[in-house]
């Protein structure tokens, strides 16, 4: 088993509390951020899936229970953070699971003001007609003084401290920050996206805005406790991916290699961080097959795309190997340029270049070997994107495909995937456009494809830039043509 | 490995038709039924959980995939049944796996009418307004002449057959029937809320109405091959508790014996009916204790309360153990306690008798075991409520809380969980009402609840009703004290 890293409480917590200050910058001490913890989603009847928090919250709070609310006011003296969370309920707990006291969610989070949920709604109304909101007492279920710092205090004048938030209201020039992201990513939030529209008072002083690109750009960046937490996710991935290697010469199905890979997980104390790709055969030719029902057979290469999810933080990675254990000669031709492409891209992955350049260098590498295996005529075509039509590299993090600019220049923490392929769909020459020019191409690279027909194969890996390049987080698992027939002995 | 049932596929299309020629009896010539398929569920950014059917499309017609759309018009002559289905389109199957080909969809469902999902919004207008409606000839993905049966044909002054329908919209006598049910059930249902909203036009005709109740009361009697299904599931439960029994002695964290749990449902091609309930100690006195994160010391009793769900089909079995191999002379006085009750509750179980006669043989034998041990003080009380808070049974099926009348009369195909429980937590005591009667009652039972302070136990079977009584399909699991102890060895 390998060993969970250990987060020194005190640094834990001054992390969490340094994320929250730099959130309170961009927002500002005119404005107002509200973060709602995730929705439980329903699987069945009265059944949910395991609960996952809503990530941002989670990355300022570190809670992981449903009905949780943050509020960030940078301009408030003793409110400046607010967490609303639903009262403790003993007869209820017995139902539905412990519930954080206040002093639990305290330690855990940092946040020294806790509020009984209740109390939210009206706080959102008074705050809206900029009135100053005072909880009852009882409702109060936690109140530490506010320690000083930016904002602290709050003048006789102003006891609960709204008259910066209140005076940029009349003048127009507060914002609600809400997590409403554009269309890419907006159907996690449609609570979010539900309050804010109900909230949305044009009178009221204060314009919706989306906290969205402010988390992208702190959670680009990942710190060394991140980096660790992720690493752990690799390592149990790891370990996931050598038990289905051990198992590949008995078992018979891809659900049995999915077995073997998430007792790995769960027995370290994680999840799947996305529905585990376990595919044999012209399966791997899928890049998001999750099915894994069908059988693995002598001959066939098997794809496993699988990541553990540790600590709210996944890992992802990617390897291809044959069922038997050994590569056929033609497997091997093909699982080599998608190595040699791999390669190429990490040694593009350093401070200072861009995932454009680490998916450039392993498309050039690609093209090489493409050509040389006659899959592709022209080196100067996009040909080559019949084989392989994804990215190289994606942000990893919290999300398995995490947040972050793609154009941004890499620096020292930005964790990514590089995970060139290459899939050779059994009707990839009969789906072409019907032009002459297609039709040229695919009498002249017919011959090879149909040595190549149905394989598919994705070699993915995770690595963390540092000062001086990258440090590949997954490179325990056997890799290469000769490693991974090694290990499957 | 329990070998997984075998349904032969003329019979396996015959139920589902038998199934669709029922609830379109319930429907009725006059009026319209519509299911849509289950929305995937987002886990995080573009990620989503693994995906689900809504049980009720699954259950006319076995298709697993998003964006399916089922209508039944049974008064109408060419269109009784037809599918709506997403087109498949091989560019996006590349990235989002495989989807139906309408000859698949037609030999899983066994409906003969397949048309593009693009049609099922100009469809329900046409409806509304009393249209005949006709897809677009590239629209129509596959038709087979509807054999002849009730309704069928279409008059040549009726070439489609929507005249009876219409005919009955005219006089209001028409209803759309949708999965609305009433609010314990209605969060799963979102999309079918918002869409009967959205069609609810008091001028058209066609009365909004719940299908809810034709279901509930077609799923509440199983046929032999959803038995066998059930069977099967608890068979790979049995196999997961067997692993964790195999390894409780070595096993220190409860995840880990949720991960020998889980291994079995996944290497038998099965996942969770719901969230694993796996509780050390005294989390074993929560009852949806879901975290598994808790440690598992010598002394303390596992609590196990697991099901796998297998073709849509779920189990759910609990067994209660000692970490060590060996219940202490306190456990085995609880744990024989709930055995008692619960052999009780199982004599009672046959047809003609109702779950609350189940629960009532439970309880009688409770309230004597209790009074024996000093945990209550009065036989005609609700006193033993304190320690028994949950019920004995609830029905099984393709949700873990199936669907069925509570009250109805047991009859052969019935299958429900057999599952009395004694939970003693260590502030039950403290959180007593504070009345003259209940002090005396916590003085009086004070010395016996210390000595059980802090066990949770509670043994769990699924039964399915025969026409002699009951078979309990989960007799396979070591049920008694011999018996776990013996498997522990």
């Amino acid at each position: 088993e390998p060993p969970a890293p250990v987060w020194d409480e005190r640094e834990r917590l001054a992390e969490l509390a340094a994320r929250r200050a730099r959130v309170a910058e961009f927002v500002g001490p005119n404005s107002v951020l509200v973060l709602l913890g995730a929705e439980p989603r329903v699987y069945t009847g009265d059944v949910d899936y395991e609960y996952r928090q809503e990530n941002n919250l989670y990355y300022l709070t570190h809670l992981n229970q449903p009905g949780a609310r943050f509020v960030l006011m940078p301009g408030h003296g003793r409110h400046r953070e607010v967490l609303f969370l639903p009262r403790p309920v003993p007869a209820r707990e017995v139902w539905e699971g412990r519930m954080y006291t206040a002093e639990a969610a305290m330690r855990l989070s940092g946040v020294n003001e806790i509020w009984d949920a209740g109390e939210f709604e009206p706080f959102m109304r008074a705050l809206l007609e900029r009135k100053p909101f005072r909880p009852k007492n009882e409702s109060v279920l936690l109140a530490v003084a506010a320690r000083s710092g930016p904002g602290s205090g709050g003048s006789a004048a102003d006891p609960v401290g709204y008259d910066t938030i209140f005076a940029a209201m009349g003048r127009k020039e507060s914002s609600l920050y809400m997590l409403t992201p554009g269309a890419g990513e907006a159907r996690e939030f449609r609570q979010e996206r539900e309050a804010a529209a109900r909230w949305a008072k044009p009178d009221s002083g204060l314009t919706p805005r989306s906290a969205w690109p402010i988390f992208v750009r702190l959670r680009q960046v990942k710190s060394p406790a991140e980096v660790r937490l992720i690493q752990h996710a690799v390592n149990l991935t790891a370990r996931g991916i050598g038990r289905a290697l051990a198992a590949a010469t008995r078992s018979g199905w891809e659900y049995q290699f999915e077995a073997e890979i998430e007792y790995a997980f769960r027995s370290g104390n994680a999840r799947v961080g996305y529905p585990s790709i376990v595919a044999c055969g012209e399966n791997a030719t899928i890049l998001h097959y999750t099915e894994s029902s069908g059988q693995c057979r002598d001959g066939e290469l098997l794809l496993m795309d699988v990541g553990a999810e540790y600590g709210h933080y996944s890992a992802d990675v990617t390897r291809t190997v044959p069922v038997s254990g050994r590569f056929t000669p033609a497997q091997a031709e093909i699982y080599n340029a998608v190595l040699a492409a791999q390669e190429a891209a990490l040694r593009a992955a350093r401070p200072g270049a861009t995932l454009s350049d680490v998916h450039n260098a392993a498309v050039r590498s690609l093209k090489e070997s493409l050509l040389r295996l006659g899959l592709i005529t022209e080196r100067n075509s996009t040909q080559h994107g019949l084989w392989f039509m994804h990215g190289t590299s994606h942000w990893l993090g919290m999300n398995v495909h995490d947040v972050g600019a793609n154009d941004a220049r890499l620096e020292p923490g930005m964790v990514f995937t590089v995970e060139p392929g290459l899939y050779f769909r059994a009707d990839a020459l009969e789906r072409l456009p019907q032009t002459a020019e297609w039709r040229r191409f695919a009498e002249a690279v017919r011959p090879a494809f149909e040595k190549y027909k149905n394989i598919g194969v994705r070699v993915e890996d995770d690595v963390v830039i540092t000062a001086e390049g990258h440090r590949n987080l997954s490179a325990a698992v056997p890799r290469t043509v000769a490693e991974i027939e090694a290990a499957m002995k």
